[in-house]
């Protein structure tokens, strides 16, 4: 039993990481979409995963029970103290890269968050209830998206593959159970990656081949943000992220 | 009935530039605010005000008649041709500049779209319905962070002084009534500023002597971006947000 409750702390780090730094990522576009209603739909997505991360923090913050809060555990980590997989932090790109690497998250993230609602721990399967909902919504948004990049403008097209040969070699992480996996997993916890997969490659090789997209058959190389190792992505948006938090600490405002 | 479609058009610029800009300006807070939650709020009023203004830019793009679009609207035209005030434009400084421009505007576009739900014209009528729901949120919340703020800490204090003693010679442009502002007034669409103004002193004064802050005596000196004439700043920002919709006009992405 303790060493399920010390797998949970990491364990829900992890969700709430892949969310806040994807998020993150997303509100670049703040201001910058090629269209206002996209400017306004990518904004809602960005909030939608900020909450999911600011709920799954609070929580880690409870579990661990050592006084911080989801403020300290979002602002005063290092990169090496995140949790997420690569894929998430790498910049934005263009337009066509941020859809694709959306759509390959959300399609994740839709069976990740729709197990863990039946998930033994309460407080987690009542997050993943509310998050579940959004995501709907997401991989809805993102996939209508690869359909019109991808079945688009010769350039499009061109972008949208480019960013799809960049981007499949960061995605078998997703897919990477280690012993904090399998512990949450046989304590009715966690969700079941290996049962994922194949569920993913479906939606996606359908939705990537109806948007005229081929998948490259390179292998999934990119490994190591579930123990910390990332990419200087990652630093280079921690320290924009928390500079306003660092330079007043303990700032009531 | 001629002169009053023609003034129309200038009109729903106005109320849609004020919230674009400063929409804009608020989402550059997007993952730099101090404390998660915040930063999700703020970017949540980001939203509704860009939100609001795409609305307007709609209407009014239909108003003008010429075949432009609301993205037309917002990406293509130059700060000579934006109607917003200037307060909404200047920089986002510190949080507490934010935060005092917030409030002073968010007091001022209460009592505007309070009025113009009662327009006779219907579909603004329908957008200021709308945008009241979101606008009485606003002011509460950052109404209470001013008197966090400067009935804060001496840090916080001072910040909130010194962006209010910054801003307050801006105010004056929101009440500035010209004859489009007659026009809109006496054909019933648009909201009487002469009336407005006394109301939201109230509300400011009331405010801000509970926060402790003072309001300096500066006269309303700065006016002119009802007419097109903008900060520096203004440009900056555009040339920001226009970037992407201008590297590739006509895209279908």
């Amino acid at each position: 039993m303790e060493r399920v409750s010390q797998s949970l702390f990491p364990y829900l780090l992890r969700l709430a990481d892949d969310r806040l730094v994807l998020g993150h990522r997303l509100s670049e576009w703040c201001g910058h979409a090629p269209i206002l209603e996209e400017d306004i739909a990518l904004a809602n997505i960005a909030l939608d995963l900020i909450g999911q991360a600011n709920l799954l923090l609070k929580l880690a913050a409870e579990t661990e029970g050592k006084g911080r809060t989801e403020d300290d555990l979002a602002y005063f980590r290092d990169a090496i103290d995140y949790r997420n997989v690569q894929m998430v932090e790498l910049p934005k790109g263009d337009f066509a890269f941020t859809i694709i690497r959306q759509f390959l998250f959300d399609a994740f993230s839709y069976h990740v968050l729709e197990e863990l609602q039946r998930s033994s721990h309460k407080e987690l399967a009542g997050i993943a209830a509310k998050g579940f909902k959004e995501v709907r919504y997401h991989v809805r948004h993102s996939s209508e998206w690869v359909l019109r990049l991808g079945d688009g403008t010769a350039e499009s097209h061109d972008r949208a593959q480019k960013s799809l040969n960049d981007l499949m070699r960061f995605t078998g992480e997703m897919f990477e159970a280690d012993d904090i996996d399998r512990e949450m997993l046989a304590a009715g916890i966690g969700a079941d990656l290996e049962s994922i997969r194949p569920k993913w490659e479906t939606i996606v090789r359908d939705v990537l081949s109806r948007a005229t997209l081929t998948i490259p058959d390179d292998p999934p190389a990119m490994t190591g943000g579930r123990r910390g190792r990332h990419t200087e992505s990652l630093g280079h948006m921690l320290s924009e992220m928390q500079i306003v938090a660092r330079s007043h600490p303990g700032a009531e405002w």
